[in-house]
């Protein structure tokens, strides 16, 4: 499973005086993006099983694109998809939309680290 | 010390669509609040000290009434009061005010418990 | 329509150091509760409409008891009530569940206020 | 004035289970930092004065490369920097740092947009 699709609705604490979502909610949701793939791979496992190993996926780069706005209590459709595995990296790639329109695009990397902060390789549960 | 004064600026991504701020954003600054009057205390203790002990002290009630708005950028000052100390449980009060007027005020009670969530007495040193 | 049940999963952003559900996770889900039971009144009317007519709901009193904590990437039960519907203001309870256990209770005030902050009678077709 | 300095103190509700500053939190900051850039300079003017006026900033894009965590009650120094001051955007630059340890660095890009979103030349007082 490398792709994944969510639905999201826009809550209100999310959006801002513009009267629409924040940029700083993007993020949050391309992490729900993430939870939803891990959950849907075919292991399956999940993001809580990881931690519960000691490890953790920390967030190392992010970027995003605004090309429209999200409103209040509007429809959203996440697809993320993994863009690479590597030893101790992952990245992942964002598009946001509604109703078939482009609103955002986002990638990320992942490294997979222990409770120290020490790189680790990423589990092959996750590879597969 | 059982009372303790702090200013706050209201931050843009604390306001929502009607421009001011969000209801939800009250009990953050009020738990702001607590992290400052511990620190302002003689003993003096941060809350970060307690969780390195194993120990947390976790919200169990929480009451707020809003008057008037707070908009984005305003100054805040957060009057915080400790009200009753317990064995186990710390009742806090709060006064939000800008400018000497009173915009909302606020309750809680927190417990003090141990790693596995179980209650334990508040340490002597909080009591000082 | 004056009960409504909503599902909804504990975001890993929501999650504090103790590595359970802030407790300011709680009344950004009661509100979600309410947009919810709003949408699936039989008028229907949504709370962006609300808006879009100059209209308000705005938060004047919020308690919340935590009885047991929430984790990350739990499914949570709520349920939201409307207990009175007076003539500017509207009474909401909220419960809280995971698996048949009651984590925590909630109540809300709103008041229905125009742009300027003036109370308005509640509009007739939230009655129904 | 193109770059200002901002101290911040790291929140407990902005921090997760691993016990360190979410990601999401460090794009607010930024939010921040350039409020504060913007007060400093010698114009003065607000972001609200903006507002205001029918005119928003918005973020077009944001990059940000994490290199070591920052947590909670952390004392952080937020430097913000204006790059480019173009007709209809205005580039940032952030380094975010604790005892002069750099954690973090940050970009964004931002569009000055009237209500309905159209693209609007920056007002010549933000170009002093």
């Amino acid at each position: 499973m490398t792709a994944s699709i969510t639905n999201l609705r826009v809550r209100y604490n999310e959006c801002d005086p513009m009267g629409i979502a924040h940029h700083t909610a993007y993020p949050v949701w391309f992490e729900i993006g993430r939870t939803e793939l891990l959950r849907q791979s075919p292991s399956p496992i999940t993001y809580r099983d990881l931690e519960a190993k000691g490890l953790a996926l920390a967030v190392v780069t992010l970027e995003v694109r605004y090309k429209r706005p999200a409103k209040y209590d509007d429809v959203l459709e996440l697809r993320t998809t993994i863009t690479e595995m590597g030893h101790v990296k992952i990245k992942h790639e964002y598009e946001l939309l509604r109703d078939g329109a482009l609103l955002a695009t986002g990638r990320t990397t992942l490294a997979c680290l222990d409770r120290q902060g020490r790189p680790q390789a990423v589990p092959a549960i996750l590879r597969s």
